[in-house]
């Protein structure tokens, strides 16, 4: 019988909630013992840390009598209640919240693992991954994030492999945002001529709920910047923080500053328009050299350069052929020669992305035990 | 301090001659006490198992005069030798020896974990795979064959995750054979009209040593129908053996019985030329269509079916515009929708298969440790 391995959850949205329904699924499955969302905490009672909490919702697990529930908790307090249960433990941060991601020291210290599709830790000042990856060898403890970059498509993990097997990776190139390769695909597709007008893509877009409530915050290209600063890193690149790199934003410079409130928003939609004729313009100018534009991330190993936004591609190209809000990463290495490696599918949604951090958290199951 | 973990290695080819490579860089890595080619063995000297074998290739490490030397020992012998070293220790396979891979149980059973892109133990007979998966059970030992399939692609690792996090895959497809592949991609590529011969081009992919010493070895399907199997057993079918199953082999039926001698082999590159009319055909009948037929494997996982032969696919589609001797897998699942996930890449040769073999150790290592 291998030991208990004991499990915090935070995080019941879109993602989380994915989460949970698959958990309460794997056979040999950690025990729940800490279940957080905003402002609620259930635990299961110390110092037995039993009864487990059912892993079906938050619904279902507040309805059971036998758990401890408080208000939310401090990092440090979820660290030392994981770090003092009975065996092993791992905290899965289903949230994008950077101030729990900066507390992950706190908790690889004290030997509890993370499993996480939060790009935050891995995405700011460069400071933090070191910490993160220092204190995780201190605290013997385990980091896994595939879910960070392409959701559950195995972005991270091949990149590590190519890594760790000493193939020299020379250049990643791709499109990392399911929202963005949908506003392009439907923009300027490549078999069928399309007239819709940029604004109304994007309009088309939120009504679907592809995009965030602020459509903005697909637009500036920051979420692309962050996966490819967490990518750079990896194939060993130093990059600073996600803005230290030339990153071109989609957003009107007019349109820059109206404030992110639901009125802002609505402005935002509402004056889109008025810059519908730059983005026809871009598009036209691609076709009349046979291509597409697309909006795409690279990093140029050797040159040390990283790049976030917009390229003209070949009809008949892998980019160029993505369907719907599909994401492709091509990886190439000195071992793969000039066909990369190439991962491509579905890169956003709950299901998705719960799969990355379920087949994470396996691993780090199976790695601990 | 981790407990140290032993190695011993059996197969010096291609891929073992680039793994010994990789092997020799890696960080933290295994203790080689065993290194074997197919009528001698190195041994680290017993009781101690020290010194080491220099991972580095087979010339220099016999050249280490501290080692014992000996024929080739059978695979009881070896599994003796390794789990009576003072640690975990791993087997890696490879070779392509159908009757070392039948010997699996008895390494697992002792204990000792198998890394290895050897498809024979996987592939052949149902109840081999049944036992193999029972013995690493019952001694607590891992298996790990990524390389079995796609070579270092991460197929095998991304099915298992799929499976194990409770997805449905519904179905399998793609192109498995790095030969098939630029044998269709140089036969009927999708850009430019073609006008070379079958027989041609299989010449010139002898010639460039992308077929095996035998081409009708490659033409058969049984690589791409052993891959299958493989997939189809890891989605949850029970196939029987790789060849219950429809197999569409390219081998003209009147070459079938040529010996595969160095006289036989010259007899049937002779005589192919006169089978160029039915190759012909059918890329002239897919041409019609406005289509390129293409050598591929499918598995079916609701009807069951496993199917390996010629299809027609639309110039546009993915598996149409592969380059090379590229292989591509795509897994239709219920998580993934109409859009599937894609795996593109090398999908043989020496280093990157070997690049498959050192992931799998390295994570059999951290498994271990």
């Amino acid at each position: 019988m291998p030991a208990p391995i004991y499990l915090g959850v935070i995080g019941v949205g879109g993602v989380g909630n994915s989460f949970l329904s698959q958990l309460a699924r794997l056979p040999n499955a950690p025990q729940l013992i800490l279940l957080a969302r905003s402002t609620q905490t259930l635990l299961s009672p110390t110092p037995s840390y039993t009864p487990a909490i059912p892993a079906a919702d938050w619904k279902t697990a507040s309805a059971e009598a036998q758990l401890t529930k408080s208000g939310a908790l401090t990092p440090d307090e979820i660290a030392a209640y994981l770090s003092s249960a009975p065996g092993r433990s791992i905290l899965v941060d289903n949230t994008s919240d950077p101030a729990l991601a900066s507390s992950y020291p706190t908790f690889l210290r004290r030997g509890i693992s993370i499993v996480t599709p939060n790009k935050k830790g891995f995405s700011s000042d460069l400071s933090l991954w070191k910490e993160i990856f220092a204190a995780a060898a201190e605290g013997n403890a385990l980091v896994y994030h595939e879910s960070t970059v392409g959701a559950g498509l195995p972005v991270i993990s091949t990149l590590r492999d190519l890594v760790a097997t000493g193939d020299e990776v020379t250049r990643i190139e791709g499109v990392f945002s399911g929202t963005l390769s949908f506003l392009f695909n439907t923009f300027a597709p490549v078999g069928a001529a399309s007239s819709a007008k940029w604004s109304e893509v994007v309009a088309q877009a939120k009504e679907l709920g592809y995009t965030e409530p602020d459509p903005r915050d697909d637009l500036n290209g920051m979420d692309v910047a962050r996966k490819l600063t967490i990518l750079a890193r990896i194939a060993g690149l130093e990059v600073q923080s996600p803005d230290s790199f030339p990153i071109e934003s989609l957003i009107p410079k007019e349109l820059a500053d109206v404030p992110s409130t639901a009125e802002g928003i609505a402005e935002f939609m509402r004056r889109l328009p008025e810059f519908d004729g730059q983005m026809t313009a871009i598009k036209e100018g691609a076709e009349k050299e046979g291509k597409v534009v697309r909006f795409v991330g690279s990093v140029d190993v050797g040159a040390k350069k990283v790049r976030v936004g917009l390229e003209k591609f070949d009809k008949d190209s892998a980019i160029a052929g993505l369907k719907g809000s599909d994401n492709i990463i091509s990886f190439y290495t000195k071992r793969y020669g000039a066909n990369p490696l190439i991962v491509q599918g579905a890169g956003a949604g709950g299901d998705v992305t719960a799969m990355g951090v379920s087949a994470d958290l396996i691993k780090v199951i199976q790695r601990l035990q």
